[in-house]
């Protein structure tokens, strides 16, 4: 059986991403901000390969929004495995693809967070030769825009408690307090936590949570916010908590909102680094994917999509949960994707074939054609999904250097078979060489659909839930257990009922049960639990329990990183 | 009443500390940095007027102790009043005077903490025509270290909880863990919690407490290590708790110290700015005064003794607290200063006359010059403990606008009669031109001392405690209550003996007892708690509960702070 690329030691299957890393031969700064447009003027250098656009050049790039007039690329994906199947790599590849071919473009990821780096290894930058660079401080703090979040976070946190401390002349209900502190770090014992303890000196006492600052509402209001004004009307306009009568309890009562807009001055300005290649890349903010929108800042976005003419950008999990979010929650806020790539593996294709729940990864490494074939319902169907938004699709076979020709083929013809465009991408291995084909079909399906949000804003807040339930999941109908339907009955009350819904699912399956592969038919979709996330502009549906503060593992990846004299830094991939 | 300068409003009483920075005119960063004899490539610039020094600057500049001769400065004051007496603007101002007359000076002052920002109206940053700029960035993240050392701090905690989750291979006794979370935010209700709730799934319950980020050991580690070799060491062997048989829990002991360290590498490298008036100022670390040294990092002392004629440095509180602990702990390390300031005003002087606590800040703006001369007697003791050290003392009258002649005679002919040297120092009002006569005499007296610690390291540290509580405090002896002494055997039990110690105690008073004004006699200082900072290098010695977490108050100044739709923000000062 012939694995997929016979020349791999010669082309470099790469000894690590650090090793990648290191060999690469990075633009100043300044030159690679030139490519977009930007004078020296325009940026302010935080560290080596690192800027910030100034807020003057933010302003202009997005102040006509007639002219983002680039193609925006979103890149998302099929039902993946645990261990991601690519996505990053992919745009990054397809982003220095894209340039190779004479395109002036950007790319624009998630920012890492520090939690889920020192708890199972691994970043979030992409990898191998279509990574963002440079990788070591983009891993570790980057541009403190995370760090502005948590503090402006708890900033809210301790105004609250200070209020509840000094008279609670809002008269706030401890019992109904739903905003938590915030960490980036992976801690479980802070998952549920009593604070205010001690005595009168000490706080009113109450239970309360602290979530990974990814998962903050004030991560999601900073991805949506339009500009420094609107970020602070969204500030203001969060629900903390809820009076004894019921009402809403937000920061602008407790007027806080100006110095909370004030830590996130810097945060609201996107961050510029460059791909190996030396392409522009945006990394800026990074919602979760479930309880939020989970795809960079629409500001990065808007940047982008004006100063080049491709912004190649993405959105986390699969197409069910980061490309509805795209279409139904950013698109509306001004961000047309003219085309999307439907990332595929062999190994998350095979899963599904194998109907394998938990996954294996060691079974999924033995290669298994008519498993891989079996499985290409499920891509299929995230094609259909990013095609019923009128936006084109074209699919994505992200190579891995195992695959086997046969467990490719089969994606490939079968896909073709049902006049789905598709392009393998080595993009990992051979950085841009390795995503041309990808590229060329990037450019021949862009602009030939026209996009529409799947449902309007002034339906019911359980229309738009059961909408989404029937024609993205592939659900019968929706069941509302737990007080689920009262919730979104006083979010209506409060005047929220005109948001879109943000639905947070399992990902690893279409259906809300993650032991259901492929295309699941035949099932109902339970809602648990609605909150509105009123900065952040949605309603935020829960059909299962989310880790909001993931743990560390027996062995945490911390235990493997290091710093020598020099201040070198190890073992962050 | 004539008061002190009839031409202020020429000179220009500064309106406000903003209104003085946004008319200052900066100098390009590279510029201040040519002044050290820093070339562009040995600073990373962190944003308009704010850099870094690089990891290769910071070890060149370091590399020979002896490298470091410029004359050492050490700016220390009076028993404070709780508003502070302005040691932060008498060290800008005299540097700005130092090289105003010509010498190449260096600043070094602390960073300033979010919580207190958000909390009680005031910035860190010295003040009017005495300030480090860019001030809203200083004041707002800066270049990000008080976050990192947040990051650094929660990865150890969470890598201990998760070893408690994962079985306790070590032993650890959770009754006996000594390690907090860490925030840098004012938040009482964080002062004591219970953490792990929820079940089995979410980690072991037990108490923990939250300090703001400045009161966490890694602070104060940052504060005093060498390199980043030291750093690593320090980290390790911090003593986080205690296992079932009595023996200390460290970082090493978790596996984490590398990446506590690897968090902590740029923080480690010195920030540089300017003054309002163009001089280099070096603002890194913030460690506590009282359960700390009190002092910016010795890094960026010896940076800027090596690359300046004169480095300007500060020591929180009075000289019984910050300059004792910069004399016994930071000049171990190799920082020795030449001469000292001891700042001193005529509202402080005052209230020590009327032994008045708490201050009332109404009743000392009313002119009292006999209290004030009464008062003195406090300010001669700071000299007093100064020169005990073999450095050479200055009393530097901090002016204050209202402050009137008769007042400002008071103190000054007091101070004449007993042979001290004191100049007026009006560097808030108008920045060096008001401070040349302290600079001049700065000048003079440097280096006519000659410096020793006041107790060997190889002492009990029984004895060590009551030697700074008889020659430094004044007490008659110390007791031990509360299990302190059981603390200290513990402690040298672990091999920490060797260490020097750092006491705690109220600032208000030479005594451990704030309503005790003046010089107090005839007293005992009680010692209630003690324990090892192992990796900051010294034994806490607590003579009182300290307060680890601040609250915020009834009008937090947050409620005073915004930002409008250009980025400016306000309400800071």
């Amino acid at each position: 059986m012939a694995h997929v690329d016979p020349d791999a030691e010669a082309v470099g299957v790469p000894e690590s991403d650090l090793a990648v890393a290191r060999a690469a031969n990075p633009r100043p700064i300044e030159a690679v901000a030139a490519d977009l447009g930007l004078a020296p003027a325009d940026i302010e250098p935080r560290g080596d390969g690192i800027a910030k656009l100034t807020q003057e050049a933010v302003r202009s790039a997005t102040a006509d929004a007639a002219a983002a007039a680039g193609t925006t690329v979103l890149v998302t994906g099929m039902t993946p495995t645990p261990k991601g199947e690519g996505k990053t790599v992919t745009t990054v590849g397809l982003g220095q693809a894209l340039s190779a071919l004479g395109e002036s473009t950007a790319v624009a990821v998630r920012e890492p967070s520090l939690g889920p780096i020192f708890g199972i290894k691994g970043g979030a930058a992409g990898g191998g030769y279509s990574q963002v660079l440079p990788m070591e401080a983009i891993n570790l703090h980057f541009t403190g825009d995370i760090h502005a979040l948590t503090a402006a976070h708890n900033l809210i946190s301790a105004a609250l408690d200070n209020h509840l401390h000094q008279g609670n002349d809002a008269d706030v209900d401890v019992r109904r307090v739903d905003w938590p502190r915030a960490l980036d770090v992976n801690d479980r014992a802070l998952r549920e936590t009593v604070v205010g303890l001690g005595g009168s000196a000490h706080g009113v006492p109450r239970e309360n949570e602290f979530v990974i600052t990814a998962a903050s509402e004030l991560m999601a209001a900073l991805g949506l916010a339009a500009d420094l004004a609107d970020l602070k009307a969204r500030i203001g306009r969060i629900v903390l908590a809820e009076t004894a009568d019921g009402d809403p309890v937000t920061p602008a009562d407790l007027g806080v909102t100006g110095a909370v807009a004030a830590l996130l001055r810097d945060a609201f300005r996107p961050n510029l680094v460059q791909t190996n290649e030396g392409v522009p890349a945006l990394v800026h903010g990074g919602p979760f994917a479930n309880i939020a929108h989970g795809t960079n800042t629409l500001v990065a976005d808007r940047v982008g999509a004006s100063l080049a003419d491709y912004l190649v950008t993405e959105a986390g999990f699969g197409a069910d949960l980061g490309a509805e979010k795209f279409a139904d929650i950013v698109a509306r806020e001004g961000i047309v994707p003219d085309v999307a790539v439907v990332v595929a593996t062999v190994r998350g294709a095979k899963r599904h074939g194998l109907e394998m729940w938990p996954a294996d990864f060691d079974a999924l490494a033995e290669p298994d054609p008519d498993a891989v074939r079996a499985g290409v319902a499920n891509v299929r169907r995230h094609v259909e999904i990013v095609e019923s938004f009128g936006i084109p699709a074209v699919v994505a076979i992200n190579v891995f250097p195992d695959d086997t020709e046969a467990e490719l083929a089969a994606i490939e013809s079968t896909l073709d078979d049902a006049g789905i465009a598709v392009a393998r991408s080595t993009a990992y291995m051979a950085g841009s060489d390795g995503a041309l084909d990808l590229a060329e079909l990037v450019r021949e399906r862009a602009g030939t659909g026209a996009y529409a949000p799947l449902y309007d804003l002034d339906a019911p807040l359980r229309e738009k839930c059961e909408t989404v339930a029937r024609e993205v999941y592939g659900a019968d109908g929706v069941e509302y257990v737990d007080g689920a339907a009262a919730d979104l009955d006083r979010i209506e009350e409060w005047g929220h009922g005109g948001l879109p819904v943000c639905l947070s699912k399992t990902p690893y399956s279409l259906s809300d049960d993650p032991s259901l592969t492929g295309v699941p038919e035949g099932w109902t979709l339970t809602v648990r639990e609605a909150s509105v996330s009123a900065g952040a502009g949605f309603v935020v549906v829960k059909t299962a329990d989310v880790m909001t503060m993931p743990g560390l593992p027996a062995e945490p990846a911390a235990e493997g990183i290091d710093i020598d004299a020099d201040g070198d830094v190890s073992g962050l991939f």
